[in-house]
């Protein structure tokens, strides 16, 4: 992921809240693993959050620390023994192996781990 | 994840086509991060796909060769070269590091990666 954001603090809680965009870049010998993916469509995107701390199982979510002390697996923080992201992006552009895309809420330089389409039936106008 | 589904061919095509059931059994080391997880909520559970291919880019979406070769991150395949499976599952029951859930579509043994909180509000009363 290449984007403008560049520290954890900076990133947006989550990408149903975020207005970043930014650009996938996808490795050229995974070109023909694109073929299908629509500028105007929802993916489903994996990222590996290579700065999350894994060795925490209960956080404060949201770090708000009023409603106390949850389990990991109950939440969305990106501490987790296997830091994987998982976000919802808005297909901008495509060009090659790089997909421009709306709704970034991890940091510059996250690895991506997988691509895939969302469920169910696309709405013909989404917002952009 | 244990559930009745032994082959890959039987496996539903998605958890939104899905009503098997199945528990997740997470190592106990891992107990605590399961804290705030309640019965009703639905899960989204990260799988990896142990059985799948890894090494092809394009397949016949949902095996229907009248549309076409596709690229895999265009799909739900569970092809793909990171095999992670992402589903949403309906959590029925929780008894220390076991949760019963419904939606499955995996096989029975399939490892799992992660477990996140859905995105967005709960409704009160989804559908069981």
């Amino acid at each position: 992921m290449h984007c403008g954001i560049s520290k954890t603090v900076d990133a947006p809680k989550n990408y149903s809240e975020s207005s970043e965009t930014g650009r996938l870049e996808i490795f050229p010998q995974y070109l023909e693993a694109l073929e299908g993916i629509q500028v105007g469509q929802t993916i489903v995107v994996l990222f590996w959050l290579h700065q999350a701390r894994r060795d925490l199982l209960k956080v404060y979510p949201r770090g708000d620390r009023s409603r106390g002390l949850r389990g990991v697996f109950a939440t969305r923080s990106p501490v987790r023994p296997n830091p994987i992201a998982l976000s919802e992006l808005k297909v901008l552009r495509i060009r090659d192996n790089v997909i421009e895309v709306a709704g970034v809420d991890v940091i510059d330089g996250t690895p991506i781990l997988d691509i895939k389409s969302a469920v169910g039936p696309e709405p013909a106008s989404e917002k952009p």
